[in-house]
């Protein structure tokens, strides 16, 4: 069988032991499906350690057309983790390259391997003395690069406008070895340090997609600064997430704030610190008043916006004072700042203000738990919306009655991505243990996508099991988008070996009729 | 004759008169190269004004295999104004269109056709009473569109990292419309506000390619700040570039800094207020002696940096002290701030002072006259080198010499277009009635060009005559950025219509061999 030939030659390549099947390979699927679900199994993982390796793992799946999936941690959970889009993939995980080539402190950057994890990057950052700060996202164990890849969100400077990648390496399905930008020059000293090239840049052609497998990258980190400064705002009642996001958007665009601050609701917030049933064990969602109560006891109001300011000491000061000033103006709004320095963030207490801060932790997994614990898990709805108070109102008015209808809490987690668009991030969480409850997620999901994109919302990125759906919307001209990202798949992957049907991309061969 | 019969379906599309043919299309050329090259001349000249037209015009250049050559203005003149890249392209120019579509003062953006230039959006900024600034090039005449598919360069806070342009609307060569990012879905708000799509986003393939042509483009505009401060910090030696560089780096950094401060050398800033003949009229390139009493009588040293600072009040005057300190630390630098307002931006008397506070007008034409004046040109060349003051300090000792043996002034304006890496701009200037110093001009480029590869430099942007030797440098295993996208051309531009060798970029009937 040609698939089983393909891996004995894939275990010539980086030695047997580091090809898993059966058992071995149990924590490569979607973490949160029920036993027994099927849609998106590996049938083997293959885990390279060097470059070479990959290239010739590459020309070997060509060869015999078998299909790869790529990961580098593979912790994305709410999108489907390590599973792969078409079951039967071989997946290529790459945490067996997990080194950290160069981190220069002058220009402020860092060149890292898919295998390396925040986590990981911190720790080097501080057992070797660098004046550097890394923008995280929630939960550190995931890998930079494939968090960078996938558009996942950071908070700090380069978070905004997912401006910390600079320069990739990338293996091509022909086998050859390709760096962006710059780094097409040989001796190249500015691949991490400028974001283009000459003629077109294809750094985010290999993002959120199936083009090649990346094996290197550039990450900017900021000098340390003098003062560190999570900042939290509260308000009392739901219909104040509209002065809430209008305030946040002129902050943010006049540059008091920058990075990417967040909005949470009283579910979201409650979410990181306590579980569902620490507060109501009825089975449809949480009624209002038991909301307000959340509220009042966990002190986060309705909504908890997280901002983050750094910088020199006076320019921090007279920022929290506008800050202060302009949300203390929404009748019942709680503006607290923690000034603090870079060594001293390590100890805020809430995990929230140390993400903020640039502290990455696993504290936060906590949030997947919300119902059924270390049983639990979520499945986000994520479409970007513009960062305007009334939309976003309209948004939840709209979203949050389907969302109840299917007796589920209607979470949210605003993620001011940009100055003026925000990712509005609602995750559904379930047991996974419950088959019926993981279905109705699953199918309330696939709704939301299709009733988004009827509105004019497109999805950030999507969960394995609704990328089909959430790629139809983007339709303008009878799709001509995808049409055109498929001539493109075409050209430089026709056997189709990487990725088939990541984000709605499928090779040639296993197209779809629209 | 196949463009002959082009020619005349080109008419029916767009009316007769907005075909010029001969002295009509006198100005689509090269402005710089003397009369009779004959390297970058169009046949015809066709003056869309709708999408449909554009469309029509591709379909009818796609079936008779006509090359078309795109630009907006047209204005891009020390690369080589609007001349094609292959002499015989029909050039396809976008001045017609030029509809300012949409100005959103909440969420600051705009959205415009290729033909808008910055003067007219700045105009219809003031004429609206919109509370908006705009980030400007040094002379104002060029698109917005044009301007930022090059790459070019605007200094205040979008310019930095090219972030001013947001969601493009594309035609391809299949005569198809499609719309990047967000813009693919029907109905969508956040096309402009949102950098990215779902899947691998494409703005970037059309950015100094020749993959479409690029008919609308959301612009990302800065609310007008409180206070807005031009400063010009000197030097009075050529050495000083590496604490004026080191010194820059560091605030851009830690965010005192922000959009692209320059460094102009001391023929660089001259060139700005005066022409060469007012201080030498020697052949060679000017001495030590009169540089420094150039740099001496104009207040400009040897080096003069160029810093914008905008926000709120006390914020600039924190910003300004910290500058202050920070370049007063080097012997003999003098820091200059001029604290004004938005509106008051207007009436500043250096041109330079005006750009830096995005007040567009075209006085800074008068760089192209450094030689000869009105007949005089300017060629330039432009790596990206770290913004690491050393590094400069060896790239000037080292191309410094290789221009002067030409017996060239070696000019030096030093973009900080990241805060980690900088295009060195090093314009030559000829009288283009000159055709022997002209052809020296041209013949040191490509040699520049090349000896800059051999070090490790890649050029930002190429003028049409060195494109191909600019491209060779990107020489990384064996020209896998190259090979890579020139499958991507030939799967969406088969026919070759679009833009032959623009960037090195050819279609596989014309491609050279390798």
């Amino acid at each position: 069988m040609t698939l089983e030939k393909a891996i004995a030659r894939f275990e010539d390549v980086v030695g047997p032991e580091h090809v898993l099947r059966g058992e071995r390979m149990g924590e490569f699927r979607d973490p949160f499906q029920p036993e027994g679900w099927e849609d998106h199994l590996p049938s083997a993982v293959v885990q390279p350690e060097t470059v070479e390796q990959i290239q010739e793992i590459v020309r070997v799946a060509a060869q015999w057309s078998v299909p790869l999936w790529t990961n580098s941690q593979g912790r994305n959970n709410g999108y489907g983790g390590a599973g792969p889009r078409l079951s039967g993939s071989v997946t290529v995980n790459l945490r067996r390259m997990n080194r950290i080539l160069e981190i220069e402190d002058e220009l402020c950057y860092a060149l890292v391997e898919p295998g390396v994890s925040f986590l990981q990057l911190d720790g080097a950052l501080r057992d070797g003395g660098h004046p550097l700060t890394l923008s995280v996202p929630d939960i550190g164990w995931g890998s930079l690069v494939g968090n960078s890849l996938e558009h996942g969100i950071t908070y700090l400077k380069y978070g905004q406008d997912f401006m910390a990648p600079c320069g990739l390496e990338v293996v091509t399905a022909d086998g050859e070895v390709l760096r962006t930008g710059m780094g097409g020059v040989p001796g190249s000293r500015t691949w991490n340090l400028y974001r283009r090239g000459l003629g077109p840049s294809l750094d985010q052609l290999f993002m959120q997609s199936n083009f090649g497998i990346v094996t290197k990258m550039g990450i900017w980190l900021q000098p340390q600064p003098e003062v560190i400064m999570p900042v939290t705002v509260t308000v009392p009642r739901e219909e104040d997430i509209v002065p809430l996001a209008d305030t946040l958007r002129r902050l943010l665009l006049d540059g008091t704030i920058a990075g990417v601050p967040c909005m949470y609701n009283t579910p979201s917030a409650a979410a990181m610190v306590t579980q569902r049933s620490d507060w109501y064990d009825g089975d449809g969602p949480m009624p209002e008043a038991v909301l307000d109560r959340i509220g009042r006891e966990l002190g986060i109001g309705r909504w908890i916006a997280r901002i983050s300011l750094w910088g020199d000491g006076p320019v921090v000061d007279h920022r929290y004072a506008k800050i202060q000033q302009a949300f203390g103006a929404i009748p019942g709004a709680t503006v607290t700042g923690k000034r603090t320095t870079p060594a001293g963030a390590r100890e805020l207490e809430h995990p929230s203000d140390r993400v903020a801060a640039g502290v990455p932790s696993l504290d936060l997994q906590m949030m997947a738990g919300w119902r059924a614990g270390a049983r639990g898990g979520h499945m986000d709805f994520a479409p970007v919306i513009a960062l305007d108070g009334a939309e976003l109102l309209r948004f939840l008015r709209t979203f949050r009655p389907m969302v109840e209808a299917a007796g589920l809490d209607f979470k949210s987690a605003i993620m001011a991505v940009s100055e003026r668009s925000a990712v509005y991030v609602s995750g559904a969480n379930f047991g996974f243990d419950d088959e019926e409850q993981a279905r109705l997620v699953y199918d309330t999901m696939q709704r939301l996508v299709t009733e988004a994109g009827k509105l004019g919302y497109g999805n950030y990125r999507a969960h394995l099991s609704v990328m089909d759906v959430a790629a139809d919307q983007f339709s303008f001209n009878d799709h001509a988008y995808l049409r055109f990202v498929e001539r493109l798949k075409d050209a430089v992957d026709p056997q189709g070996v990487f990725a088939p049907g990541k984000q709605g991309i499928w090779p040639a061969s296993r197209r779809r009729p629209r």
